[in-house]
């Protein structure tokens, strides 16, 4: 935790409370010493819950503990811990789990299926589990309502600062609050970029319908975004109604009146993912790409990813160099329909390359003073059709190698 | 080029004339001061060619001149410049490509179409030709037998050493001989993850037959290394035979007489492959991965990739840290089948995890001081079949960022 705070870094936003949510933080000693690593939340009764999952075919133990509980689509509370994943751990990694839920449940009286989990950190370590249910009950008895920021802090492991993010939305005419937190800043690729992610409204929405908003919330915001192209085996984003606004009914498929809660959540999602990039390891510039002109929405977003993973385009901007000949190799490297010659780029809004070649009197000089800020543009034109996507990831610096040359140790 | 030699460079070996070939080298001043950066072959009449390229869809013009001659399967000249790899130069590529061709078969007297190019260095600036063609008469009057190890060197772009291969071969009992040289440090992945590689034989083969050999030693070689993920627009394998020894004839399907140069010939191509890795940009260790017990050779090769790719591997790696949970992670994020409860995984011989967990009373010493050598082999096996694949690949290492984020200026 020893690396300076990214340069990119936003302020926490004010997090106020959410009815029917309560909150709170312990240091269990996990791993680290000296700070926070255990949260937990309790929700009311009546909690509907969505959520969705690493596609890493060796997840850990939360995440299939959570995967088997969504189908019942309620929740009564959350267990999360840093700096161990309880990831590849055999037997011992289920039985934490099991463990962890029945502890929790016993404390809110309610069944350990309604108990939701995540764990953050290394991988391929026991979980101290006796730690951690050594702290619940006291934990359990501090839970309180205006706790979000310090849930943020506790659930962070390689980040340098915590993340929130909160909107209002209009259910039927009435406001209701989506707040969510997350954690996360290397082994962050699609599909589920998250790391950890956890959202909080108390709107009263039932669990199908929450899933729909939730799903379609992610592909615009953790599913476009990378770090470092490595895809973390327990990426988790849940997300919990707790049912105390007084909105019109919402029906099992949601519907029309959604639409702004729907958009609300989109855009806390949206926020916390780009918190999540500017908070990458090392990172120093954050780097947009929008890709135009493929043949498919699905090739857009191929491409946009081959260039947001090259090492060679991620070090060019590192280095300021606004090396567009390295953007070409990672169009051509997708795999995907592409022309040379009518391929076109720019760096901040700068068309510097045009149907295949750089473009004649280019004048370098506002590009080179892009590259220099904190915020990069890249747009690529393939000119072959009307698919487009954008996707953020950010440099690749010597920080990287730091924080992740010497993680254990 | 002021970066240091790599730590795992590996001396040229002693390279014999071959019947047939002449070379030579020039310093024309395309990119580089004071030091040679263009190369020149001429091969004896008859001369058969063989070659394979890069995938990415975005090639340089020398690659598509090259693509355009090889099914008339003969050559009689080679031109290699570093610096400038005439990539995204658009319809200039194109011209400078045809423009020294012309100039080398003049000087040849042979058709321009048996004139084969390669360019390697900076992306999207148009190459100057005029001083690739002002120093080719000169160059061309100049050619000897003897001149390897200098083509060798003038290839070189951020490589740190220069990189040459040699084998006997028999062919119906006469010895033949099969030299190679290489270039590449960084933008190297499969497929075809080269640069550039250029071998001469003085065997006498048909060029389909000589096409079958090349295919085959390819897979085992420069389509098992990667560096860093990114794959070039000028990766190139050429393959020339003179036809000076005097053996039985081969046939224009090569067939059984082939095969101990099949295997001489994979012999050279492995081990250029190798030096190349060995001069991964800012390697420091060399990593061998090898996966068994995937559901095919294919699948397992897709792991050995992803987990050759992964940016958390080869971090932990340089930082000497035995992480196998970011090895579980990356077999993981292949996407192939895996059941992370069959999965085991050994470093340096020492299977520290197995069926999903650490061993019982794993003895962590062996594993620690083979981490701090300069050959790192990795192990693992699925548990759920019979395929199996090796790949090779380098650490990333501060030395990478270095290279790559200040390599224009």
């Amino acid at each position: 935790m020893a690396a300076p705070v990214s340069p990119l870094a936003v302020p926490l936003p004010p997090l106020a409370p959410i009815a029917g949510l309560r909150l709170g933080v312990a240091a269990a000693g996990i791993r680290y010493r000296d700070r926070t690593d255990l949260m937990m939340a309790e929700f009311a009764p009546e909690t509907t819950v969505a959520g969705v999952f690493t596609r890493n075919r060796c997840p850990g133990a939360p995440v299939e503990w959570c995967r088997a509980q969504l189908p019942a689509g309620r929740a009564r509370a959350l267990v999360v811990n840093a700096g161990n994943a309880n990831v590849f751990t055999g037997r011992a990694g289920g039985d934490a789990v099991h463990v962890t839920a029945t502890a929790a449940a016993k404390l809110i009286g309610c069944p350990a299926g309604e108990v939701f989990l995540a764990s953050t950190g290394v991988i391929g370590e026991v979980l101290p589990v006796e730690r951690l249910t050594a702290a619940l009950p006291a934990l359990h008895a501090g839970l309180a309502a205006d706790r979000l920021a310090e849930a943020a802090r506790a659930i962070m492991t390689t980040d340098t600062f915590p993340k929130a993010a909160t909107r209002i939305a209009r259910i039927g005419g009435r406001e209701v609050r989506i707040s969510g937190i997350a954690k996360g800043s290397g082994m962050i690729a699609p599909d589920m970029a998250t790391m950890l992610c956890f959202l909080f409204t108390d709107a009263k929405i039932p669990a199908p319908a929450l899933q729909n908003c939730l799903a379609r919330g992610i592909g615009g915001s953790f599913n476009a975004i990378t770090v470092d192209s490595d895809t973390s085996t327990s990426d988790t984003v849940l997300l919990f109604a707790t049912g105390q606004a007084s909105h019109a009914p919402v029906s099992e498929t949601g519907g029309v009146i959604l639409r702004d809660f729907s958009r609300a959540l989109a855009a806390v999602l949206h926020d916390l993912a780009l918190q999540v990039v500017r908070d990458g390891e090392g990172a120093e510039k954050l780097i947009r790409i929008d890709v135009t002109g493929a043949v498919s929405p699905r090739s857009a977003k191929r491409i946009a990813r081959a260039i947001a993973d090259s090492p060679l385009v991620k070090t060019a901007i590192a280095g300021e160099d606004a090396n567009w000949g390295r953007i070409v190799m990672a169009v051509g490297k997708a795999g995907e329909p592409a022309d040379r010659d009518r391929l076109s780029i720019a760096i901040g809004g700068v068309w510097m390359a045009r149907e295949g070649t750089v473009v004649p009197g280019y004048d370098e000089a506002p590009v080179v003073a892009h590259m220099r800020g904190r915020e990069i543009s890249i747009a690529v034109d393939l000119g072959l059709g009307r698919g487009q996507a954008t996707m953020w990831t950010c440099d690749l610096t010597h920080g990287y190698i730091d924080i992740n040359g010497s993680y254990r140790s």
